[in-house]
């Protein structure tokens, strides 16, 4: 039977379960988007691979358990896709939010077809040719971590520079991951800022290149936790980094974030929104 | 204005678009998550940062503009949260699945509060204690990979374990981008076959390790790739090593998973709830 994972706050106003025949993430994501519009605090369940009978039962077992202890029915957010596992869980006492049958009516009606009730057709299944894309480019990420490599630059989708620890790693590894985006990464270091230029390997890259900064507090924090007392890690030389970096990406007319005040997601989708990334045609 | 992302197919069926005031990674997910239920060829255009009335009149342009070239109403799926920006995207010639308004009006009723209908409340905004345990938990896997490292194993929450290839690089960084856990992970090879035993270093661990095989006909094909003709990724060395490791994982009583069928997110989630991770308490 499915073990069951789960988030608790020391004390919690309202219990949810995210239901799913796959993973749970987009149940997840669903339940979030509109969990967070309340200012209440859940425990949150997963419930995921509920892809047949007995799994729906034991399921529903554990809802209603939770509205014996609670005395309040907790909410579902589901993503299940076959009717009858469904109406299994439908059935407890809960809240029910199903994503899927509130749209895929209408949907039906709309597009003039029926659904297909399919288990499994998450996008990223184990060997879908997007699948494999999103693991390449993961691979080519990490060999391209730090300006380790300078071959297949031409390959990149796109380029980050900037200062060490000002979040490329994470952000090219969110564009792989999410997007199958292949990116490399490039620090800024004191000799650049020196010579005033760019890496010379860059520049006939310009166009695939975005700059990520931070505030020199919080490099300097960060700094501090990986070489503690560190001229690398001072506030002073952070300082005069961040504002050589800057500066640079300013006169070479490069695009560039702030990765403090925006988290990798925030990042990542406005990387591909202005670098007009992903225009492709399968 | 925002600039468009989108995935165009060489011929479609529909187009949707995905309408965000944030990343519209949610909103993609929600979409994908109904739309796989069709087997129809979808044009796939992003609209994130939808955050006030000139954007969004900008984005009810574009999908109007749509309809008249198609002829054909778009599908919207929205996650926005102001019910003005909301409104002006509603107002189109388009079929708009709104997951916000359908049911955070219903979850108002149950839970017996308002709505704070604030944008920006997504899951890891910067600097949230969530938001920066991926990053380290990010940061802990790439210094804990491949055996790089063997400081630190009793802070880590998973152990992976298996061939080199075997798929344990970006399933531990998937479970440090998506749950924040902090994945090390480990290569099982030839001497450790010869030896009969784990790494010494992971012995004490046990209960933390989880194992990642593959096929050996698809490890072969990976090998090869980066190291073509070589005796590592001969067909028959990868059996060898595919048979060892799995009879190795057997023996030592170890979780373990194929990564040739299952894709990271389901290996992923299927690690959290066998090893009972992230029962947190905060």
């Amino acid at each position: 039977m499915p073990a069951i994972s789960i988030i608790q706050p020391a004390a919690f106003d309202r219990t949810v379960f995210f239901v799913s025949d796959g993973t749970g993430i987009t149940a997840e994501a669903f339940g979030h988007a509109v969990l967070t519009q309340f200012n209440l605090r859940f425990k949150q369940v997963r419930l995921p691979f509920i892809d047949d009978l007995d799994k729906a039962h034991y399921a529903a077992a554990k809802i209603n358990e939770t509205f014996e202890q609670e005395g309040m029915p907790p909410i579902i957010f589901s993503t299940l896709v076959k009717e009858d596992l469904s109406q299994i869980i439908r059935n407890t006492k809960c809240m029910y939010m199903d994503l899927i049958q509130t749209f895929v009516g209408p949907l039906e009606q709309e597009l003039g077809i029926k659904s297909t009730h399919t288990i499994g057709r998450g996008q990223d299944i184990a060997n879908s040719e997007a699948y494999k894309n999103r693991i390449e480019a993961i691979n080519f990420s990490l060999i391209h971590d730090d300006g380790q490599s300078h071959k297949n630059l031409s390959s990149a989708d796109v380029i980050l520079v900037g200062v060490s620890r000002s979040g490329k790693t994470p952000t090219s590894l969110f564009l792989a991951m999410q997007y199958g985006i292949k990116s490399a990464n490039y620090p800024l270091i004191p000799e650049d800022f020196e010579r005033g230029k760019m890496p010379s390997a860059l520049l006939k890259y310009k166009s695939k290149i975005f700059g990520l900064s931070i505030t020199p507090e919080r490099l300097c924090v960060i700094r501090n936790e990986r070489l503690p007392g560190s001229k690398y890690a001072a506030l002073e030389n952070c300082r005069f980094e961040v504002n050589e970096a800057e500066a640079m990406m300013k006169r070479e007319g490069i695009h560039w974030l702030s990765s403090t005040t925006k988290s990798i997601e925030e990042i990542s989708s406005t990387i591909l929104q202005e670098l007009k990334l992903e225009k492709r045609v399968y």
